[in-house]
C-alpha cells in the first residue's frame, strides 16, 4: 500500500466555523449519531461505545456495509466512519443531511473518497496515513527475498509432495541472493517512488547488505538532496550511493525493484514491455503499492520469456476479481498475495484506532489525529 | 543449514608428512588423478580442468553420483571432491589406495565422512564454512516474516482463484508484526545457538525494529559476555538487550525463534511439547538449522492447537522423504521450504569455488582455503 501524500491540518478552519454547530448540538445532551461501517474489535469499539455524548449505530454484519443500510442509517448523522469498500460521494453525503460534519476513513488511500464533495461541504475528513509504514516495509522485503529464493516454486514442492523425488545438485533451485557475498559484493537496490515507507525499506535492506540506492521520485516534486544526504549519513559506510535517476536508469541498474508509489492515471502501467525488457535477467521486481502501477500482461511475458528473474506482487491490476487462470497466476516464478500489506494486528490495530480517534476529535470539533486537507 | 564448527587448520601436518609422495608424484609429470562427484558449472570446474597436473575425472550425469561408479573410478584418485550425498566410509578409502591424500566436500556438514578414517589414513579434509551465512540468515528473516504473516495461507487464496470470494475486513489475515510499531514497541527475537549465522540474522532483525535478543548456547562451550557486549556496542541504541538465557526463558520471551544449531543425538527435539507450550501464543518458530531438532508431531499440535502462530521451517526431520499427507505439511500456518537455505546462485558458486581450491591445495599439499581438522 502507498503512502499518499496529503498535508495533515492541524485544525480545519471549515471545521471551525462548524463548531459552534456541533458545540450546541453536544450541549444539548442528544447523544451525537455516529455511522460506523465496520465492526472495529473489543480493543477499539470502546472508544467510540463507552462515551455518553455519541450513539453509535454499527453495521451487523462481518463483510462490506451494505449501501442501502449505510444510505438509510447515515440520515441525521454527525460523523461516518468507512472502510475503503465504502464509497462516499454525493448521494451518500447528501442522505446524511447537515448534521454531518466528519468523514473517518480507516485507510491510507482515499480514492472511495469524493473530495470535491468533502471540501465544498466544509466536512472534515480522517485518515489513517504512517501507521502501515512498518507493515508495508516488512513485506517488501519479504516479496523480495520470495521472489529470489522462488518460493512459489520450492514450496509447491514440499506442499504436494514432491520433495522425496526430487534431485538435488549444486545449483538446483537457486535464485540470486538478496544479500552480498565475497564473491559479489555490490546490490542495488530501486524504488519507484521514494517516500516514507520505501525509506523504511531502504533502512531494511542495508542491514542485508544492500550497498547502493536509486529511486525515481515523481517529476512534479522538488529534489530532496538535504534528505537524501542525511539518509546517506545515518547509513555510512554500509550504504555507498543514494540518488535519483531516471526511469532508465532504475530499470538497467536495480537487482531488486521495489514500486511504491501512488497508483491512477500518472502511474497507469509505468512498468510495461519496454521497462521490463530494459531490467537485469536477475533482477526482482516487488510491488506493494497499487496494481494499477504494472502491466499484468506484460509482467507475465517477462516471467515467461525470462527477462527478469521473478516478482513478489501484494498487488495486482484488476483485484480483487483475479480467476485461478491469470496470466499471473500461472507464472511459476511469480509470488501473489492477495494485498495483505498492511495486515498486521499491530497495524490494523492502529489503524483502527487512528479512524475512530479521528472520528471523535472530528465530532468535538477538537484536533484531529491525522486529517486531510480535502481542498489540496 | 546450521555452521557446524570446526577448527581450521592453516596446515596440516599429517598432509606435510605427504607431501614428498606427492611432489614426487607431481614432478613425474603425471597428471594426478582427481574425482568430482558432480559438474560445479562452467564458472568453477575450469580451476580443475585447466590445470595440466590435473586429470579430471567427472560424474557425467546431473544427478547424484553413483556408488559403483565412485568405486570404480576412485581407484588411484589423489583427491576427490563430494556432494553430501556421497558417503566417504572406510570402504571407499581403501578402494581408493595409497595416493589419495584429500577429500574435499561441497558442504558446511560432513555426517557423510567417515571423520576416524580420514583422521587414521592421514588424509586431508576440505569443507565448506561460512560461505553461507548470509544467504542461510536472509532465509531465516524471510521464514519469520511469512510465518507471521501467513503466507502459506494467503497465497493460496491468490493462486487458488479464491480472491474473488475473499471477503475483506479490519482483521482478516492478519499476524502478528515482525518489526515494531509505536503501539508495540518491543520486539524480542531468541536464538537456539548463537554462531555467526544467528548473529548475521540479529544484524538484519534489527533494522526491522527487534529491541531485544535471547540465546539459548551449547552449555559446554564457555559464555562470551565480551562477544555479546561488542554486538551490543555495536547496535545500541536500537537493540537494548542480549543475553544468554536457560531453555525456559527462551521459550517464554521469543516472539520470533529461530533455531540455529547443529543436529545430532545432543539437540534431537530440543523443541518438543514441553517447550512449545511455554511459548507466546503470538509467536514464530523458524528452523533453518537441521530438521532433527523439533520434534515434528509436536509442532503439529502446537499449531492446530494455536499454542503458537505460525512457523517456517527449510528443513524437517526425514527430508527428503515427506509425504503430502505429513502432519505438518496439513497446517495451513506451517510454511515448509524444501531445504534450501544456501540456495542461491552467489553462494554456491562460492562453495564450489572453495571446493575446488581446497582439493588443489589439498593435491599441491599447499594450503587449503578451509580445512577441517578430523581428529578433533
Amino acid at each position: 500500500m502507498s503512502s499518499n501524500t496529503g498535508s495533515i491540518k492541524s485544525h480545519s478552519t471549515v471545521a471551525q466555523a462548524r463548531l459552534t454547530t456541533i458545540s450546541s448540538h453536544i450541549s444539548t445532551n442528544k447523544p451525537a449519531k455516529v455511522v460506523v461501517c465496520r465492526d472495529l474489535g473489543p480493543d477499539v469499539m470502546p472508544i467510540l461505545t463507552e462515551r455518553k455524548d455519541l450513539e453509535v449505530v454499527l453495521w451487523p454484519e462481518d463483510r462490506a456495509c451494505e449501501r442501502p443500510w449505510l444510505l438509510e442509517n447515515i440520515k441525521g448523522a454527525t460523523g461516518v466512519l468507512v472502510m475503503v469498500t465504502d464509497v462516499v460521494d454525493e448521494e451518500l453525503l447528501e442522505v446524511a443531511g447537515p448534521n454531518l460534519c466528519v468523514v473517518s476513513t480507516m485507510s491510507v488511500g482515499y480514492d472511495h473518497v469524493d473530495l470535491n464533495q468533502i471540501s465544498k461541504r466544509g466536512l472534515r475528513l480522517g485518515y489513517t496515513p504512517e501507521v502501515l509504514t512498518d507493515a508495508v516495509a516488512d513485506i517488501s522485503i519479504m516479496l523480495a527475498l520470495m521472489a529470489g529464493r522462488n518460493v512459489n516454486e520450492t514450496m509447491a514442492i514440499a506442499r504436494e509432495g514432491r520433495w522425496p523425488q526430487f534431485t538435488w545438485s549444486p545449483f538446483a533451485l537457486c535464485g540470486p541472493q538478496f544479500s552480498t557475498t565475497p564473491q559479489s559484493p555490490k546490490r542495488t537496490i530501486g524504488f519507484f517512488g521514494f517516500g516514507r515507507i520505501s525509506q523504511a525499506t531502504l533502512t531494511r535492506a542495508i542491514a542485508f547488505g544492500v550497498t547502493d540506492c536509486i529511486y525515481y521520485a515523481n517529476p512534479a516534486s522538488a529534489p530532496k538532496p538535504e534528505r537524501d544526504e542525511a539518509i546517506l549519513k545515518e547509513h555510512r559506510p554500509k550504504l555507498k550511493s543514494l540518488r535519483p535517476v531516471d526511469l532508465v536508469t532504475l530499470a538497467r541498474e536495480s537487482d531488486v525493484l521495489i514500486i511504491l508509489a501512488p497508483g491512477g492515471e500518472a502511474t497507469k502501467h509505468v512498468i510495461n514491455e519496454d521497462f521490463l525488457k530494459k531490467m537485469k535477467k536477475h533482477a526482482v521486481l516487488v510491488n506493494t503499492a497499487r496494481g494499477t502501477l504494472v502491466d499484468s500482461d506484460a509482467l507475465a511475458k517477462a516471467l515467461r520469456e525470462e527477462w527478469i528473474w521473478g516478482a513478489g506482487l501484494d498487488v495486482v491490476e484488476g483485484e480483487p476479481n483475479l480467476q485461478k487462470d491469470h496470466p499471473l497466476l500461472k507464472e511459476p516464478r511469480c509470488n501473489v498475495l492477495p494485498h495483505i500489506a498492511s495486515a498486521t494486528l499491530e497495524t490494523r490495530l492502529g489503524m483502527a484506532t487512528l479512524a475512530a480517534n479521528n472520528l471523535v476529535g472530528g465530532i468535538l470539533g477538537e484536533e484531529m489525529p491525522a486529517e486531510l486537507d480535502a481542498k489540496q
